[in-house]
């Protein structure tokens, strides 16, 4: 059994990755950390693990994780996470982090989108992200996973297929986002009134509007798949779901194709993956079909009259869009089939 | 008092005109109509009205409404505004449609969206387009208004002002509309499967990708303010709200602005308007903030590292997308005070 | 016009009444308190509000407050309203508390379930408990009006008939409550983490068992009904809405009764009353019917087998079960027709 | 590997049946029926499900599914499970009803409360009730288990320690019943316009006031604990959830005792049961903490002020309320762990 830690598990990105890993059939989970609720055990912060665990939340202390854990995952606020993985990786201990401090390839987009300077150059050009669809075999081999934000996750699976093939003209790409309110209060249960029930309930909102730094990561990804740089205009919105994340890309095309030869096109690329489910004509992703699940829905619809794509995507915003997508890594860095511990289907209705 | 009829009164959309002519000041609600319902007291059919009237659905006979009332609201489905408006109007009975059927100025339009050609050419020759904001002298004049979709009103609403200044490009704009539910059952509480609270609840999905029929309805109006041809890539959401309609466009700049500079375009525009509510920089819309009302919140933010601005706007889609709408056209044909009724202000939270 | 105030309207509760308020004939709104938003316009708090009112939060000061207004609404935490009352009714300016802290007759009962003794004993002694289906006379003389609350309310009014009438057996009364949440908030919007919408949505919960403070003010009056002491076991529940209270109560039954002869009682005891719709035989009170309203929809049902009633009742909390009733009250008070003000039909759907 | 089939599949129950078996780790699913959908892969009703599993709907033809399955578990409507089950068990087929037919031991009470007579009076006679913490004996050797109603799961684990102990009184029970909407679904997605997403979101309501169907399986189930005839006044509600059923009892206690003492008898009542989680003074059960889950959270208060105890369960609906239940009780009949493929922790948030 390889021993599993999860640090800063306060949070809903945090919470998932307990409910996986605790049925896991290949781990231990042998530390939680939360400074907050140091002490705690999980089951009085998280009523639905009554009886499932006796673990308590420990304080975060980098030396003592690497001691306890073969593998650390990380759900941290940005800018926390570097200041410990480069501790866990002196003591040959493998990371993967949830959390935004390794995904951008370019240091200087740290200091664009994030206002700060990255504390670990060494960890940072090391590090692969962690979209297993692109980066398979880089995962493999790392010891360092960036596991993607959520928005990122369903913007470039929604995407990757038109740009990986030159379909796509490289201009003009717009990408709308719409997540659960889970994705919000994903590093810590914020207690931010634009949160509270009577607020978000019977309420949409664009929030974050050119500003999201979800927007950097998803360009780093279509730029290397296109091969050439790429900008999109990004909005996310904020929508009434515990879970759930749609996405509808606007991609123009350099030819003319339809519907039916797109969704092959996606049918191609998406060929073995064990979570992307790639519908066909007149088929159409929801959030409701992959609640609880690693899977993402996605499809692809020709539009003639403006010479578009429109690319759709649907995936839990803590499934695939965070803790199983982390958990498919760790299974890839072990060996394990991707699938284990991630086989039960989605929550219905 | 002016006498008023509602003829298709049994969807959402007729419902809401029942609660917003209840109790304008200077109206009389003299006939209902719903086949399916004829017969029922109003209260029967829709408890929130108990004690209110004692008015019964009446069933739906062109000559009789013509009889009984100076001016008609349609909440017909399309097709069938057409067959009763040609009667309404020989005998000199205003018209306030809330269907589709007169909505589009070029006849092919209806052939080409809607698979049927029109069968009242002359109405649709004289119909007027009723968006206030746009065509308020025309309304004030028209015996016959076309009422807009729920929408083409979000969407003409955050973009008309780039579109009349020049400031846009023509090609490229990207309009994603998330509506609630009520809008989906606007003419009649369908018991589709799709709308049962188990499916449609914690879901997000995208539908008619590519073929809505709002699509032309926007393109007509925006091709008008622009002066030139414009396509829209438009792709319409279904959200979990009971109301509310929150519009983001994507439009490509000509030339590089400003926030500060478009808002103030915006504020131009909309100057005097009683239900555009112009927010500036750092603020939000939300449907929250309007639902129940007629009041569309908007605002735009520029995107340099695109040359784009991302245009937002939040309406009620049974308010300023559909009934409440019509009201406002009412006191704008009558030469009421356009607050007229409508003065309540939105429902919060 | 009446000068009318709201001291406290951070909160929901004194949102409703501005929105209220706002459009009601007879008054003008003069000034609005809140200490934590003091010097912000009302439309930057409440969005909603945005174009309606150019009024700003003023600090809550109690002699500065008896100059402005002629009639003050107080939506403070309970202990604050007694420190504000004395000094307005010094002034002679009647007051509307929304709060609990003059609903109570027996003094004990506050150091008993609020743990603290009452500072204002003559207030205290000439509040009028402001349930206008009870004491609608007394009402219409009093200066100071303890409007009732949310709980109290649906309680009262589903089963006042039986305890008046003799019908009831007064042991074993067993009352059920479900708020929506913005009842928890009424006295501020809240960020406790229970009421974030990820912990609310899709949840249901008891909370308070054995222990609301609702409690002994239900007693109270059930017991002047049945002029005779009544004890109720009371659970209050929290239920994933935004408006909205449903109370089912369970009453023992001195004899045996038809369902037709117990709505009979109903409706001779809710005769006239402008507010209170009394639903028959196979009819049921839906939260929905009432929501944006000053209506409480009441039934009951005869249940031979057990020898109980099963009493029904729905409102919204922060209508009939808040702020709207304080309007009805401050009409009474002023002896404008009841409807003033509160004419605008439930919002459906 | 035991061959299972679950006939009656289109609906929620159903579908929560499919999603627990596919993945149980000790059987094989070889036919799922609906005669509405016979020939539709299973994936096409069911979006979710898309890639897990090859399967197709077939007609319900009792003497094929005896052939094809070695235990059978039906989700069918009451009255139709009558006529399956006597085919399946000619054929030594074991059966799992999830329907009513078979869970009431009096034929009289069919009449009453059903007004059918029973067709399968032997079929009665044999089945077992299938609540494992009360018959987890005579469920490990029955061929025909009666698998329970949602509301009896949670009115009778809210009570039971009471009952069995003597400790309650028996006149005056009143258990209030509040249910998300895919209980109302359960045995076929209704497109009832009372279930739509319009008329269900942000609404309360009772229904079967004083004559639901599930009153006389409670009261057969707590007068063979009390050891003398129960009768409840219980009133079942539709709050706004897809799943979750949280149940309050309030219970006339014969002599005084504390909380503490209380919850110590629930605690022995419970030991060692793998899913009845007992919650201590101050904790409180909510249905987000079991969503997904086989798990009932259960706590009871007492109150001296009115000699009750107030009773409070949690549970999902189609969990311990149904399907997952069904599958403990299967997990018994085989002897395998109970806990077999009813480990994954509950879904949060």
């Amino acid at each position: 059994m390889i021993r599993v830690a999860v640090a800063g598990a306060s949070g809903y990105m945090g919470a998932e990755l307990l409910r996986l890993l605790l049925r896991h059939p290949e781990v231990e989970l042998t530390a939680v950390t939360s400074d907050r609720l140091s002490g705690e055990p999980l089951a009085a912060a998280y009523p639905h693990l009554r009886g499932l665990t006796t673990l308590a939340f420990h304080a975060l202390e980098a030396e003592w994780l690497a001691g306890v854990a073969d593998v650390v995952f990380l759900a941290l606020p940005h800018l926390e996470s570097q200041k410990v993985v480069p501790v866990l990786r002196r003591h040959r201990v493998k990371a993967i982090d949830l959390s935004a401090d390794y995904r951008l390839r370019d240091p200087n987009d740290y200091v664009t989108w994030y206002k700060a300077a990255h504390l670990d150059s060494q960890g940072l050009g090391e590090a692969v992200y962690g979209l297993p669809e692109l980066h398979r075999k880089s995962i493999a081999a790392a010891s360092l996973v960036a596991s993607p934000g959520c928005y990122p996750v369903g913007a470039i699976l929604a995407t990757a297929p038109l740009l990986k093939s030159g379909l796509a003209r490289l201009e003009g790409i717009v990408v709308d986002g719409k997540s659960g309110v889970s994705g919000a209060g994903a590093q810590g249960r914020k207690a931010d009134p634009m949160y509270l029930y009577t607020e978000a309930n019977e309420n949409v909102q664009a929030y974050g509007i050119t500003t999201h730094r979800h927007t950097p990561e998803i360009e780093q990804e279509l730029s290397a798949l296109a091969g050439s740089p790429v900008r999109v205009s990004f909005t996310p919105h904020l929508v009434p779901l515990n879970r759930g994340l749609f996405t509808t890309a606007s991609v123009p095309l350099a030819s003319t194709l339809s519907t039916v030869e797109l969704v092959s096109v996606y049918r191609d690329f998406y060929a073995g993956e064990p979570f992307v489910r790639v519908l066909g004509e007149g088929e159409r992703p929801t959030t409701r079909a992959v609640i609880g699940s690693n899977f993402c829905d996605v499809t692809v619809v020709s539009d003639p009259r403006t010479g578009r794509a429109t690319c759709v995507s649907a995936i839990d915003n803590l499934g695939k869009g965070g803790s199983a997508n982390g958990v498919q890594n760790l299974n890839i860095v072990y060996g394990w089939s991707e699938r284990t511990g991630l086989d039960a289907p989605p929550v219905y209705p």
